[in-house]
């Protein structure tokens, strides 16, 4: 089943203990729709400026991702600039220009409204309810989103939990949103706002996905999936949307939208994941095959298998 | 099969978001012996002042823990005092009071010197060391250091990793010994100085195992076992070492150290390490029953059971 996904395309220059880039190609979406593209097909709906060419639009296209939905407008695309020199695991901003992505408005290609997926990335929280409110026949819809939007746009995210699926952000977002510093009490808060599942990404610890359930029985409705120790963490950019797009891209994929499939689609996000993080920007999600992801899933599940 | 094990026993002051408990019996050895209580006969070797009454010693008989290997002697036994206001992650120590720990001679009983496992707590690697040279006979003999050791008395320490089988730390400390960022890296660093085995505890997030391997197929021998996201984290003193003890105890019961056996024991490790969280000090390790630990241990495997 086709996935939809709405939310930046951009330029990332990013300096990390493995060196530095400048202007490679970024943006949530971006992420999402490689790491889903081994999955299944995505429909990318964004706004690019004419710092957007051929070499950059070839990326997609040599994943067969539908790129009707990208808007190419005057100006210059989403920058953001940033460093992780002394913590992989959380990124510094060093500059963050919204360029064409300010007056961003989502413009939904025919095309795309048979999909099946939704997939809200990270941005204003308004623009998320107007993908969601315009494609009601979608069957499956999740989202992500961050500090900024949490803190000053509460009543508007607010709106777009209520229509989710899934949600899927890190530990700080959880507890933030929730405002509890327990991860299950702030988890079951979250799960209080809207959204029937709750994936709570912990970086190089994996992730764990947390559904609303019947308050005896909450435990056994909890799963984690790890994440594999990497020999060398090049960059993490994108790895949290790179997670998105694998777990989405395997759920999409699957027939029924089982426990065993859900499960399933936990392992192949951090697989995703982790891939995201070998390379600068998304070099390696560019080159993958499926045949090397399901060693790497073996690998997870040899890693975390009692027997 | 039994367990020596060489550690502190001490009054803990401690101060959580959950409240707050005077000098209440703690120490590594503490906690190390009551997890591994449940799962093979345990030894302690320490030294407790004139504060060490029947009722303290009374925790340890009920659990059949051996404590000849205590020694009583004039002064008060060693006393910490630390709160966890900001960060139920990292301790904040307020107070430390060596007491009797500071001319701390460990004395083995000659009825202790058939154990067939060691376990060396964290204490000055020179007793450490001493200990470990004392029981030539053992089987398996794993420990636990802490940074203290790590940057102030490492020629020490480097002396006790060559004796170890198993090297059981945190995330910060296995960084800082290997001196690098990269955790598989850390790791293979640490291996190199001794261990065979190398267990990463990551708190809230579960542990990894490194065994020492070909170079080639280092990843097929990495082992993650998860945490269980708790209710409510009540005082995480002493989680790591409820792990150790889990985890060690597990391993002593079992007829042969295979690989299953191994992993069985990192999750049993999680399960006594979650425990100890549920109340202040040894709490909940005082009384606990197999059933509730199997039952856990079967919820901890359906946590990260993929089929």
């Amino acid at each position: 089943m086709a996935i939809t996904v709405v939310g930046s395309v951009a330029f990332d220059s990013i300096e990390t203990p493995a060196g530095k880039r400048d202007r490679c190609l970024g943006g949530a979406a971006t992420y999402f729709s490689l790491a889903a593209s081994y999955f299944t097909d995505v429909r990318v709906i964004a706004v690019v400026g004419e710092d957007f060419g051929r070499r950059q639009e070839a990326v997609f296209q040599a994943r067969n991702i539908d790129t009707r939905g990208i808007e190419h407008t005057t100006g210059k695309s989403f920058f953001w600039e940033g460093s992780y020199m002394d913590n992989l695991n959380e990124a510094k901003t060093h500059n963050t220009e919204l360029n064409v992505f300010a007056a961003f408005e989502p413009k939904i290609p025919d095309a795309y409204r048979d999909s099946e997926f939704l997939f809200l990335a990270n941005i204003d929280p308004v623009l998320q309810r107007r993908v969601r409110d315009a494609m009601p026949d979608v069957k499956l819809v999740a989202g992500d989103t961050m500090n900024y939007w949490i803190k000053d746009h509460r009543p508007a995210l607010l709106e777009v939990l209520k229509g989710l699926d899934i949600l899927l952000i890190n530990d700080t977002e959880t507890r933030m949103l929730a405002g509890k510093s327990n991860l299950l009490q702030a988890a079951r808060g979250v799960l209080a706002l809207g959204p029937k599942t709750l994936v709570v990404k912990h970086g190089e610890y994996g992730a764990t996905a947390f559904h609303r359930t019947s308050p005896k029985d909450e435990r056994s409705e909890t799963f984690r999936a790890p994440a594999l120790p990497l020999e060398e963490v090049v960059d993490p950019t994108g790895a949290g949307d790179s997670f998105a797009g694998g777990f989405f891209g395997y759920l999409a994929s699957q027939p029924a939208l089982t426990p065993r499939a859900f499960r399933h689609a936990m392992f192949y996000g951090s697989v995703m994941g982790s891939f995201a993080c070998e390379r600068f920007g998304t070099e390696r999600l560019q080159q993958l095959s499926r045949k090397e992801i399901d060693e790497r899933f073996i690998l997870f599940r040899e890693l975390t298998h009692l027997d």
